[in-house]
């Protein structure tokens, strides 16, 4: 049942902003907090809380440094977060084609 | 930019539970709510209360009757409802398969 597949979406993943970090950080090995920010175009605030839920799940690392002098935040997604956002994308394909075989 | 696709994502569509209403709605001409509750797994408060919104975004209709004395409640998918279903599902394929591009 399609129904109950729906329902096991993991909804770490599923909110829209999370979806659209998880897409850029599986493409790198790691991006730095304002690149983020500018390609997603959120706040601040708003991706600082997404980014800290995603840490707390294990789907990313965030790490603050120094550039120079300067100090910035280092992301990246973590093998078990790679696993499950590639798990998400698979229910999400097969949901798609269930859907369309119904048309 | 696929990360921008990502948050258009129409959020009354993209919540699970009215995901797994609309999958059904989709293929049928209408659904009394027990039928809807059963299939999806859902408690009463938690299906009510997702229906009320894609009524009010236009998506369902929902109408109270009588099936010989017992009261029901029958639902069904608008013809917006299906417009926006169709649109959201496109876009999901569309992010699918610019992920996996990306692997």
């Amino acid at each position: 049942m399609d129904q109950h597949q729906i329902l096991q979406l993991d909804p770490i993943i599923h909110a829209p902003t999370r979806l659209a970090i998880l897409s850029i950080l599986i493409t790198v090995e790691n991006a730095n907090f304002t690149f983020l920010k500018e390609s997603i175009g959120v706040t601040d605030g708003n991706l600082s809380t997404h980014l800290t839920k995603l840490e707390s799940s294990g789907i990313v690392t965030i790490e603050k440094t120094f550039k120079g002098k300067k100090p910035q935040t280092i992301c990246a997604i973590t093998d078990k977060g790679r696993d499950a956002f590639k798990n998400y994308l698979d229910q999400l394909e097969q949901i798609v084609q269930s859907q369309k075989h119904k048309k």
